[in-house]
């Protein structure tokens, strides 16, 4: 059997308590019976474009090259259009709504080479009611071009560059703060931020940074790992996806902080005051910020 | 590789808390390694055949030809016979117990061509305790259908005739009413009726319909897709399996009406009180009716 | 393609709420493609060494020969070593970490024939951050293992005999008792004993055997399947593994006794006075035991 791809990587909010996820396999194995289908994960939070996006961006690295078959949306068919977006020359294609979903991990692979609208009835299957897009429209298109159709016999070529764009929110200084924000907050409650180590070299050593948000402040210490974090204190670590990352050491960090995906995080070096003059604060102290002063409201949300 | 089939399509209620579901793959792996396992779903709730065969047979049109597997049975090993049962003259072939759970997707393959009784212990797996009859019995013949053991070579012959028969109800004409029922609540809330968009020919045109339930009764109007549906109000659309289901915008509508598989919906032509003369109903009723009348509870339930 | 062992059995405690599993397949298909994953499951409870023991040592039997990746540990990476452990001179492979995990499938298959700890980096994966031991470490390993990569290519070899042992407890007599614990709850809430079926042959025939745990006990009717075991009583049933679990008609043992797994069971012959003098006792009896008396307490705890 000669395929043009040989893997499907698949990424849906269906969930496992019906159908739908071994059905779209049925519907690949029917069209491209040697395509091996890997299902990255189907317990997205239903609709949740903005964490799918950014769970497919941190897999990214890690994937198969191949197709990639992602079907997030909260929207009804026909309110938006079905994609394929690729990458790399044709190293890889992407299949999904235009609802941002793929962007960030389109950004991840370089940006897209090509990217059509599939609006070519002859590789979409009949429904016997309204479409289901995953289902009808998605999963047979992912399933033809691994047995060969080229991308541009799928519909009509469209500009990539007016594509919906989606969330890779990059941190941002501001005077001598980095304004960040919570991209994920995985199972175990590690805050992963928007920020890569290099970006706090803005800070002196491995000094402790001062986290400000949502009316609240925290001093968190600079650690290699969860252990090296104190009881009670509040560490700031390079996860494994080398990003940096809210912990406490066996515990919730999302939980102890209120700490949700997309709260704004803003770091800067921990005043005299906050640590004692002279030594080195590596406890966490809570500075509580009235919310009354316009200015100081404005400075943290 | 010579496989007679190359693939089971797996269903069960076996959950994915501890091993079953694994296991099974690989009892089938080891006797034929070729052969791939398509999981359809083990998220049935425990011990529901009604809801699995359902399920089975909305699946059916979108399996691939082959080997099914379906273990839902609330009984113990030995209350019931294991069976194969052939459809399309040998296009697939479905495995599991004699308690109606085959039944309707069997009907929707257009029924049975051939049946057996699996009492040959030469396919089974020895039991180092009872006979788990997934395990022992239902995967391994699964396997060895894919490896090309014929299927009369398992077990005794039966007429298909004299199989427990599956729950497919079919909604029917009662005067001027549809007597129906709901099939199955998908996880948005959408109930589907075993109505197909054909059977509402006899109400006129796009007229809305008054739906009874439950004691209970609500208009629901006529649409194409779930936005049409009003805030408030309660609709009729055909789903993405082509069944008539009852829908609200945005919300779950059975849920709202307190809707859920078996429960008995009649439809009749709105009367003319209910909608205003002269004026067409699109607002969702609720007509409360008293349960204290014979007539009228025989007439609802 | 040539693969050296053709399945990676894949166990963990990751859950499916993210990519973690959908990483794991796909790193092991990028370094050996034609090898098949079988889940066997991931929803182990975080950090569940034991049960994730327990489970694979149960399941062992059933496997296809191969590699059996296992990622259950709540250390960090660093904190423990990172094993490869050889059965059957060969015929498999598991891998995990040195934390007793592997122990009680590798003392269900005769032994380690050799042991590794995997450190030579060549065949692990680079991480951004910190080690992801199951992506980074375990997962390239099995793929490689796969691929043809000698085991004592992989790290330093170990004496097997110093590997962190696991827990497979073993029934002891004690007087006229047995002592025994729960190994497993079921999703039924059938508490299996670390007991086979042969070691019950200390009580006479198929006479009842007084269960005492919990500062409790309970007579327990010997039956060959749950439907022997009348309403309102305990049994003592071989289960599908053969082992003997203790059980009631439909209904959770576990729930109903308050069983857990660990929980020790003490099994003795039924007094005279707990079931009637020269009549057989098949009714359970609860027997209060105050836990103020220090050597009630110790006979039972």
């Amino acid at each position: 059997v000669d395929l043009h791809f040989d893997t499907v990587t698949f990424l849906s909010d269906f969930g496992h308590g019906d159908e739908h996820v071994g059905v779209v396999h049925s519907v690949i194995r029917a069209i491209a019976p040697a395509a091996a289908v890997v299902d990255l994960t189907h317990e997205v939070a239903p609709y949740d474009v903005r964490g799918a996006g950014l769970l497919l961006a941190r897999s990214a690295q890690y994937l198969c090259p191949g197709v990639v078959l992602a079907v997030v949306d909260p929207g009804a068919a026909g309110d938006r259009r079905a994609l394929a977006v690729e990458v790399g020359d044709g190293a890889s294609v992407l299949v999904g709504p235009d609802n941002g979903l793929l962007a960030p991990a389109v950004a991840m692979c370089g940006g897209a080479t090509r990217a059509v609208e599939l609006n070519v009835a002859e590789w979409h299957l009949d429904s016997a009611g309204p479409v289901s897009v995953g289902r009808d429209v998605l999963a047979p298109v992912a399933a033809h071009l691994c047995a060969g159709v080229p991308i541009d016999e799928l519909g009509t070529g469209i500009d990539p560059a007016l594509l919906l764009p989606g969330v890779l929110p990059v941190a941002r200084p501001d005077g001598d703060e980095l304004v960040a924000e919570v991209l994920w907050v995985d199972r175990f409650g590690n805050a992963q931020l928007n920020v890569d180590p290099d970006e706090l070299a803005i800070f002196a050593g491995d000094d402790p940074v001062q986290l400000s948000f949502e009316g609240t402040s925290r001093v968190a210490m600079r650690a290699r790992s969860h252990g090296e974090v104190g009881t009670g204190q509040v560490g700031l670590v390079t996860d494994a996806y080398g990003m940096v990352a809210v912990v406490v050491d066996r515990g919730s960090a999302a939980g102890d902080l209120g700490l949700v995906p997309s709260t704004e995080v803003r770091l800067r070096r921990v005043d005299e005051g906050d640590g004692g003059s002279g030594t080195r604060a590596t406890g966490s102290v809570t500075t509580p910020v009235s919310l009354g002063s316009r200015q100081q409201t404005e400075e943290i949300r």
